[in-house]
């Protein structure tokens, strides 16, 4: 056992330390407070999960799951998303599928991940899930609310790509590829590989329009009358309804007044099974990987046998934490309003008057043995408080 | 894979639904509070160490450890204490062993048990380490904090046993026991097995009138003049200054006005090898274990490279949700303020007036169909909302 070895953090976790920890909570507090005046009800479910859960959710079961046995041998996954958890939960504990269920959590997700900025085995995720309802209505308050979060945790200078699980698959249906070849193309969406997705859909027997709007799919990235003037070249009812979703959704989006955030991506299809719908991330400038990222996922819930549509969305606390850093608008330092010194003698006299500051509120830290008021002074500061009281 | 199992939580584990978790999230946050007003600064840890780090913790991996490999095959295991990384963060992270450093977590603790009420494999804990100095007066203040926790927490009614882990090994070094006679006499006090630890002492070599000290350990419970009857009685230094230390605390819990929730008994050892000085539990009316439990620990900080004292006390959060639930006196409903419904056409209309309401600091859960007035009564009712605002 190498001394060096025992102390360090386990490969890609952190400690919080003074001022961080607490700077955190402050902002997951002011998170849990914004959700709830947008009807949102706090949830939370353990840590793991049996490995089951996970698989039948549809997140899948990947190398990044953190798994281990129980005493009875059976397969525990330490949580790599909250969709799924809450998904049994709901389906398990929480009744009339037909009943609008509007939950917010704010926890721990573990995955192994090479670790780099805004990439770590553990991490800190606040998310909301919008079930019981396929409104396009639903979908833009889950896009409005993920806007007003990041807002409340103190970022302005984002956008929102949203994009349509629907459109892809449209597309695809429509050209009769195989298994295997839709599963190239996503493969090459997902990872924004432009020429080689084009190569690819050059060499599918597909027909030419098609190719051009599958092949250019990573460039589809624009305004609203971008949609208008796909509908027009889109001749499948999937694709076609999924540009109309988006439409609906906008205009929702317009009334809530957060269509500024937003621009159209077609290519985005997110890398979960379980999305079904509308499926939108957030970034901020020169980060490169994704704060907040959503969308909608009808058909996970039947899976747990409760057949009812959802929308949600997660933001990576850690990672809004590191955009505000680098903003240099995340104020992180600990500090106390007085520090109680006394005389020798004067300990008991001390203690009852950091009392009495504390019940008027004020953080107070005392001193454990007697000092002298030069002494006081500079324990005042090294303290971190601003202000001495001294008893003598 | 049985339906049955996919849709149940892990054994000992459980899921915090609509309100509970919102309650919960209050009594951290008030508690958070009350800790900084104390003058401790909020620090978090990774949710999993090293098994190395927890072996040399001296809190010991023993059966009750969740263990697992990481990709490099190196044991990890999830927290089974909140003291034991604290000190590892501490020794590594922050700075010189001479500052007095008052530190505050709120935890995930994990521990394979027997469930039952107040016993989970995962549990809440709310606790302080306050490190870097030996003084009684840092004792008391441990002591006092968790009193204002509970307090806080909105228990009344508790008590809390005061030991001292000195004068039972003071004892047990007059008389030269072994190793062996020390783990017996040890087992038996926490087992709180009274007739066997006077059978068992009875059948030791030692001076009849230490026999009636240690083999009486479990009933020496009581107020300070116990103490200073005992003083007389035992003839080693270290029983004695164990004493003379929990009366230098009692002077000072006296100061801060707790000594009433306060009785001491000397058989409380705790079940961690590393407490050295004061050690004590909180307990309520009627429920079979402890709500809260700390102590010194001088000597653990030193296993990590930094000698430096420390103290410091956990309190147990779902056992006090339970204890406050028993005395009926935990509100955990969750409720909103306005349910915004709208006729036919007015759908932007009411996301305008939900976002007006909600800048106002109002809790507004918003309709995603039309509906008449009398379905939108019936509505907010549904919703757990006080009042409805109608658009049309």
């Amino acid at each position: 056992m190498s001394e060096n070895k025992v102390l360090q953090v386990p490969y890609g976790t952190k400690d919080l330390l003074p001022g961080e920890a607490g700077a955190k909570r402050k902002m997951e507090d002011n998170l849990a407070t914004n959700f709830s005046q947008w009807g949102y009800a706090e949830v939370q479910t353990p840590t793991f999960e049996y490995l089951d859960t996970f698989a039948l959710g549809g997140s899948g079961i990947t190398e990044e799951s953190m798994k281990f046995l129980d005493r009875n041998n059976r397969t525990l996954v330490l949580r790599s998303d909250m969709t799924t958890p809450l998904a049994r939960m709901v389906a398990t504990r929480m009744g009339d599928e037909k009943d609008i269920k509007r939950l917010f959590y704010i926890a721990n997700i573990f995955r192994y991940e090479q670790t780099q900025a805004g990439r770590q085995c553990e991490f800190s995720q606040a998310g909301v899930e919008l079930m019981g309802t396929p409104e396009p209505m639903a979908d833009a308050e889950v896009l409005a609310l993920a806007v007003a979060s990041l807002q409340t945790a103190g970022l302005d200078k984002f956008k929102i790509s949203v994009g349509h699980i629907g459109f892809l698959a449209g597309l695809m249906e429509e050209v009769n590829l195989t298994g295997q070849e839709k599963e190239k193309i996503k493969q090459l969406v997902l990872e924004h590989n432009a020429v080689d997705l084009e190569n690819y859909v050059n060499t599918l027997s597909i027909d030419e329009k098609l190719k051009g709007v599958l092949g250019r799919l990573l460039f589809l990235q624009d305004g609203q009358d971008m949609l208008k003037k796909l509908q027009k070249n889109v001749h499948n009812e999937k694709s076609y309804k999924a540009l109309e979703n988006l439409l609906q959704i906008f205009a929702f989006a317009k009334a809530y007044g957060v269509s500024k955030y937003l621009s159209f991506d077609l290519s985005l299809i997110r890398n979960f099974d379980y999305y079904t719908g509308m499926v939108f991330e957030a970034y901020t400038p020169d980060m490169g990987f994704n704060i907040c990222g959503g969308g909608r996922y009808d058909t996970m819930m039947s899976s747990f046998g409760k057949d009812c549509p959802a929308t949600g969305f997660a933001m990576g606390i850690d990672r809004i934490i590191l955009a505000l850093q680098r903003e240099e608008n995340f104020s992180s330092k600990a500090d106390w309003d007085v520090f109680v010194a006394w005389e020798a003698g004067f300990a008991q006299a001390a203690i009852k008057k950091a009392m009495e500051l504390r019940a008027k509120g004020k953080k107070v830290k005392i001193a454990f043995s007697s000092m002298n008021e030069m002494e006081a002074e500079q324990n005042t500061l090294e303290n971190n408080c601003t202000s001495l009281v001294y008893i003598r």
